[in-house]
């Protein structure tokens, strides 16, 4: 398919040629990944949309949550497309998880309205946020104005996730700090808000409870609101709902509508990207330096074993190379 | 000077060489640079050490409360010899702040059995955890058996802290979350002890009362205890101290000699270095990677300024240079 095609496509709104074109963004040829540059580059920044990360525990109903934060948005306002891009380390080979997380989002799925796509973990370490963030912004091209980007708590590329995003949504089952283990330390700081979900039934009250508890805990920490220069930062809160209820969802629009009001405002959303993109290139100058390395793990790992300083191994692996 | 003298120096624990060998690993030299790795290799691991990462907003007293901790530790046990590394990235060129710490420590800078240094910041931007590694493994090849890393909670380099040491500490007020807007969120849920320093006189009472609060906090957060796989996690412990009368001094000990006792009984602290290693491995082969770009961030900026993706940006800087 040449490029003219693809970008009628997407300006058309065609899902179809949007999938197509993420997945040339995902490719590991490089043309490929050229050509979707040349597409997204052709749009233009999308200043204008809202960027959300959602992580949380296995278990804490995320996917549920997704499906009913989705619907509720749509039909509150017409003009809102939403697409939803999973981020799943795990999944690996089989992507079973996602497919799971994909048919338990069964109204957004269904909505002419909304995209829902998972990223192919391909083949390349770290690679995963990377390709979610060329698909976020074709879907942005492609008129969806709220993205949705969902990841599992855990695992390397975890904290990359709030590099993608404008507001970052932590999603916690009630139990009270129990089921964290699994959770990467430092996500819970960079929350902006922390939604207590499956308050439903005898956990509504444990869920309120908790919610006190973790909204008390803010408070002692570095991200809760204060000043940055001249300032005002967000003052992360704590919800409870139900998505399978759907209770609190409303209240969950409207916390996200302050943030976006506040940031846009104080100008700090727009930093904020701008921070994002120097991110971005600095971590995809990384990404091709060391793509030309080979398997430098494989000479880490032995270099180390051998008894190597870690320094050594760094300039050994770049000599033999050169 | 000469490999050799600077060996035997060192095994002799003359203090004029060690300060040598550290300016040496600290040069943008190589050939100097490379000697002090030959140096450190020469020694080889020293697995029996304790590294200690002290951090906290500026005026909590870190510096006094190292001194307290450093002689107490001292006259506890005349086996033991302290180097303190101060990194500390906003001191820039004049050097004020560690200067101005190394005089606060002034019992320990007297003592024989301490040595104290600040880690110059040089030329290179994130260089200065690096040079602080390096000088750390030579002052465990001159027999200092316990290190303590003093750094700013604030910064780009900050969380690198924690990849030099077993255990991390946070020194803070009594103020109860106030004074934290400067420091890098994440850092809390990092910490294996909370300090609430200048528990005296009137603060007393309230510091007790801080300490209560995130000791409730903590129990909320990913770094509360628990298992990963058969291996019993730490719990971060909170603590109230008086560095400027000597009280909770003691405590602090012990609960660092709990925490060692577990993580060499459950081979974490084995493992956590281990990972660290293949961190600095990492760290060091993207170093002198992106060395090789000359100012890749005016590149950036540029191609930033005019629109160019972050993505494309990087691959054009690559090509011109190739």
């Amino acid at each position: 398919m040449i490029k003219e095609e693809l970008i009628q496509g997407i300006a058309a709104g065609d899902r179809r040629i949007l999938s197509k074109a993420i997945t040339l963004a995902e490719s590991t040829i490089e043309q490929k990944r050229n050509l979707a540059l040349e597409i997204i580059t052709h749009f233009g920044p999308q200043d204008n949309t809202l960027r959300i990360g959602i992580t949380g525990t296995p278990g804490a109903g995320k996917s549920t949550f997704i499906d009913a934060i989705g619907i509720n948005l749509l039909q509150q306002d017409t003009n809102r497309k939403i697409a939803v891009l999973s981020v799943d380390p795990s999944s690996g080979i089989t992507q079973g998880s996602i497919l799971g997380d994909k048919t338990r989002m069964n109204k957004l799925s269904a909505h002419n309205r909304a995209y829902i796509r998972p990223t192919a973990a391909g083949t390349q370490l770290g690679g995963l946020a990377k390709n979610t963030r060329l698909a976020m912004l074709l879907c942005e091209a492609a008129g969806y104005n709220t993205i949705l980007i969902e990841s599992v708590g855990v695992g390397q590329g975890e904290t990359e996730v709030a590099q993608l995003t404008d507001f970052f949504t932590l999603v916690l089952n009630p139990g009270g700090g129990d089921e964290l283990q699994g959770i990467k330390r430092g996500i819970m700081e960079m929350a902006d808000i922390i939604v207590i979900n499956k308050a439903d039934g005898d956990a509504e009250k444990q869920a309120k409870l908790t919610a006190k508890e973790y909204s008390m805990a803010l408070h002692l920490f570095p991200s809760a609101g204060g000043f940055e220069g001249d300032i005002q930062k967000w003052i992360p809160k704590v919800i409870t709902t139900s998505a399978t209820e759907n209770k609190g969802i409303d209240v969950y629009w409207e916390k996200v509508g302050e943030f976006d009001k506040l940031t846009v405002a104080n100008l700090s959303k727009a930093k904020n990207r701008q921070i994002q993109k120097y991110y971005w290139a600095r971590k995809s100058l990384q990404d091709l330096l060391f793509a030309k390395l080979g398997n430098y793990e494989a000479e880490i790992a032995k270099d180390l074993a051998e008894g190597k300083l870690p320094e050594v191994a760094a300039r050994d692996i770049l000599r033999n190379i050169e």
